[in-house]
């Protein structure tokens, strides 16, 4: 495993998605094995869905390393747990940081394998946004991205302009720093600015059926 | 691809499904991104748990339109939300004719990937109905098959006629019609004279454990 | 198929998981089929998993007597409902059995894939645990493994037990029996003693983000 710059950002990601986890968990009362699980599930989850779909055994499988970071953020919580509330803004952007790595790694690999590019664009929004969905379903809530902010929108973003990119030949490091930047931009002007997309009106009285 | 009856009818089902899981996605207040999963799991969620059961990539990666009919009916219910309660009939019988349709496809695939009948059996049903459940589970409610309605119980029936239809040698058309319609005269009928399967009883103060 | 000593515990926990689905199931109003959905999910459904990540289709297609004793264990709910509440220790026994037989099960079929022994660890605590997960998702409430008991533990305990008899060379058939036997002995001793782990804290006003 070489340490190079993608690595780091890609166990940063995983760290504050492992957190985002935790922290939901602990608000639940889980134990110390229902957060790392719930952890790992946020962490991870996006790119297992993504790697089966594809066709592969998924990536932590090959890798203990994204286990021993979830792993680092469960501890992290533990020692840590009343001063992380304070450090919401930090994780927020670590969280957009990873999500626009994400991003990006879950494009390429369904490049790789020989997926056309609409279906890299979902794979990418996949890894980036479904491991969230996952968490909320582990503790019994509606998912999240289903009713507020931009997030899962923004990987498709990212996903457009990664195909943009290498429609007009940029280089490829360049097409990655775009695609990323892009999907952490979308993120952070929808947030500051409360940009969400509308909700869908007209059934109130509906029921399951 | 080539615009045949199976296909029209497999458009029609994909956009009854979606609406489906629209429309309670809109219930929830579900914003239009959160509507749009849900009407796509709904859709296609059961065919993709087939397909990764039977060892594939889920089919829609390799055809767009699944996805475009879903965004079809998203937009047919911002447009058209306050109507669309009113056809509620129209809908029960369109979400009948994709049911079995569904079942179909999902016994037919199975055949082909070289499982026996009793597990294409299961897959036509898992096709036809894991996608409601994937839909009730995302809007955070038990699963309506599993306490109401024969529904995932008519595409066993038209498993069987088509086990049977097989047996005496009918032709292959034939055999996919009689399986589709026995699939929608069983929804039609247990609707119509609210047959339903037996609560099970007795562990009211059963708790998880 | 040889019905050796292997093969009767193997039904016997499934007959054991399934039955816990069933009895949550009815305690939800669940009808016989959700009832029959939940007890396999419970039963199958962590071996569901382990096998589509190892890149397999699920192993009670290929079998299927496994969905046959679900279909037992349903009609033993149905038959003997009221006397089911009385057999808590029983289920609880055949439980513990079904659970370090699953571990085992799942070690051993990913060792046979060729993956490492943390994976394999990890598998087995999937085969063993991810059933009840499935089955708490279904019923609409939060996995129980994640807050309460040592559960998913004695299937980890179970695995390094494995590797150390591997490592220090005990026959096959020892290294099975030493790892099936801990993980009925975590369990039995957590749930007499009440030993949990610790729950996390520090969050309690943490919402979902």
């Amino acid at each position: 495993m070489s340490i190079d710059f993608t690595t780091v950002i890609d166990y940063v990601g995983t760290f504050a998605f492992a957190i985002s986890g935790i922290r939901l968990a602990s608000a639940k009362r889980f134990d110390w094995f229902g957060a790392y699980v719930v952890g790992a599930a946020t962490a991870i989850g996006g790119g297992t869905i993504r790697d089966i779909m594809l066709g592969y055994s998924p990536f932590w499988m090959y890798q203990p390393s994204y286990l021993v970071v979830t792993g680092l953020a469960l501890l992290f919580v533990i020692c840590f747990g009343r001063y992380v509330i304070r450090l919401n803004n930090t994780f927020f952007i670590f969280d957009a940081i990873g999500l626009g790595l994400f991003t990006v790694v879950g494009i390429e690999k369904s490049l790789d394998a020989s997926f056309p590019m609409w279906v890299a664009i979902i794979m990418g929004m996949v890894t980036g946004a479904v491991g969230g969905v996952i968490r909320d379903i582990f503790i019994n809530e509606v998912p999240l991205i289903f009713r507020k902010d931009i997030y899962a929108l923004a990987c498709i973003v990212g996903g457009f302009l990664y195909y943009l990119c290498e429609t007009v030949g940029t280089g490829h490091i360049a097409t990655q720093l775009i695609t990323a930047a892009s999907v952490i931009l979308c993120r952070l002007v929808a947030v500051k600015y409360h940009i969400s997309l509308p909700v869908l009106k007209g059934n109130e009285d509906c029921q399951q059926q």
